[in-house]
C-alpha cells in the first residue's frame, strides 16, 4: 500500500529520519525515497552492518561519520548512530486515498484507517500519527479546515511516522467517509455515549476509526455517518480520554482482533 | 478503595475540579472531601439539579454564580457550569498502597495498578494519570528520584484525575513491585522485546502494569522483576509508542479482559 508512491508527485525538500528500526524499515519498504545514509564510525555491529548492506544493494551512498556530527545535526535524540536523508512522503489527495483503499481490497488486504474530526493540537496529531504507524494504519484523515496539519512540531512528536503514514487533508470529512463506505469500509466512531464496546464490533475487516476533537467530540454529521459508535473505558472521575490515547486504544483493539 | 481516605493525613490547601461528571463522581464517592460547589446561574436542567441535590444532602454549600466568574477563575476550560472546591487527595505512602491492595483482596476485588519506571515528562505523567483513572486503576506508582511527580502541569493534563487517583512515589520501585508480588499481584511489563502479546496474558486478576521511560524503556532490574513481558503493536516504521499511549493500550486490554 504505502509502497505505491512512484507515480505520485514527490514532496518538496528533504527529511531526516533516524534510529536503526526506522532507517531499516525505510530501506526495506521505500528504498527509492532514501537519498543518503550516515552511520556513526563507532558502530560496527550486525544491526549497523545490515543497514550498510541494505543501502549499498540499492546503490544508496553510505557515509561513516563522527557521532558528534550526528548530535550536532539532530540534537539530543536517540539516533542510535544511524541517520537517513529521504525524499518527503508524497502528499495524498482524496483520490489517492480511495485508490489506495481499492488497491488494498483487490489485494485482499483489509485496510485500517484513522480519521480525526477536528483535532487542533499538533502534539495530539503527532501522537496519533505515531500510533497509527505502529498499528499498521495506511493513512490518517483530517479535515482541511479548523484542524492541525503536518508541521515541524507534528513531525517531531511523530518520531518518523510522518514520513511513512500519509496525512490526507480533505475538504469535507463526511463526504470522504461516505466515499470510503462506498469503497467497502465500515465507519466506526468513538464517543462517551457509544452503544457498544469496541470488542463487540468487528474491526477485522476494512475499517475507518473516527475520533473526535479534544473536548467537543465528534460533530453530529460525522456521528450520523458512522456505522457503529463505540465507547471507551470511563470507570473513573474523568469524563474523557486524551484523543491520542483513545486512538491508541481503538487501534490496539483493531490489531488485537486481526491477530487473534 | 479510593473511599477509605478518612484516617490518612489530608493534603494541604484546596483544589478545584469542574465538569458535571467529575463533580458528580466526587460528590458520590468522596463527599467528605468537597468543601463547596458552584453552579452557573443559567443551568437549570436535571443534571445540574442532581449535583445540587447531592451536595445539599451532604450539607455542602452550593452557590449560584454568574458564568463569567467561573470563566475568570478557570480560564477557557469545559467546566459545563459546575465547579467544586475539594480537599486535596491525601498522599499515599508505600504502606498505604500495600494496605489498599490487601483491603481490595479481602473484598474480593482485583486491583489494577500502573507503575511508571522513570517517566520524566509531566505531560506523559498527566496523560497516564487521566487514563489510569478512566480504566479504574487504584493508583499510579512512580520512583521518587529521576521521575516526574504531581505538579500543576500534571494536574492540568490529568483534567481532574490527580484528585481521584493517587500517585505513590516510592524509594525503590523494584522493592515495591516485590512487595506487591508478595501481596498476590502479577507484575506485567511492556517492552518491544516482550515474549507475549497482551491478549495472551491473564490481566483479569490483581495486576500491576509496568511501563518504561520515554526512549530507555524498562530498567533491567525492573524487567527482571516482571512475571510477564508483553509487546505492544509495532507494525510500522516507528520503534516505540508514546508512554501514555502504551499505558492506554495495556490498561484498555486489562479492562477488556475484565469485562469480557
Amino acid at each position: 500500500m504505502k509502497g505505491s508512491d512512484s507515480d505520485r508527485p514527490q514532496g518538496q525538500g528533504s527529511q531526516t529520519i533516524y534510529g536503526l528500526h526506522a532507517v531499516r524499515v525505510m530501506l526495506q519498504k521505500h528504498p527509492e525515497r532514501v537519498t543518503a545514509v550516515r552511520v556513526a564510525e563507532r558502530r560496527d555491529d550486525p544491526r549497523a552492518r545490515e543497514i550498510d548492506e541494505l543501502a549499498r544493494r540499492q546503490q544508496i551512498p553510505v557515509q561513516r561519520v563522527d557521532a558528534h556530527i550526528l548530535k550536532q545535526k539532530l540534537g539530543d535524540v536517540a539516533h542510535q548512530g544511524v541517520v537517513a536523508d529521504i525524499r518527503p512522503l508524497p502528499s495524498w489527495s482524496e483520490d489517492d486515498l480511495i485508490e489506495a483503499v481499492q488497491a488494498a481490497a483487490q489485494a485482499s488486504q483489509k485496510p485500517l484507517l484513522l480519521a480525526l474530526d477536528g483535532v487542533q493540537d499538533p502534539h495530539n496529531l503527532g501522537a496519533c500519527l505515531r500510533t497509527a504507524d505502529a498499528c499498521g494504519a495506511i493513512a490518517v484523515i483530517v479535515p482541511r479546515d479548523r484542524a492541525a496539519h503536518v508541521t515541524p512540531v507534528v513531525r517531531k512528536v511523530a518520531v518518523g511516522a510522518a514520513e511513512t503514514t500519509p496525512v490526507v487533508a480533505v475538504t469535507n470529512l463526511v463526504r470522504t467517509l461516505k466515499l470510503l463506505k462506498d469503497a467497502g469500509l465500515w465507519v466506526v466512531g468513538a464517543d462517551a455515549g457509544g452503544a457498544k464496546q469496541p470488542r463487540e464490533v468487528d474491526l477485522k475487516g476494512a475499517v475507518v476509526l473516527v475520533l473526535g476533537a479534544e473536548g467537543a467530540g465528534l460533530r453530529q454529521l460525522t456521528r450520523q455517518t458512522c456505522d457503529w459508535m463505540v465507547r471507551l473505558p470511563q470507570l473513573g472521575a474523568v469524563e474523557s480520554l486524551n484523543v491520542s490515547v483513545a486512538a491508541g486504544m481503538l487501534l490496539y483493539e483493531a490489531v488485537r482482533q486481526r491477530q487473534a
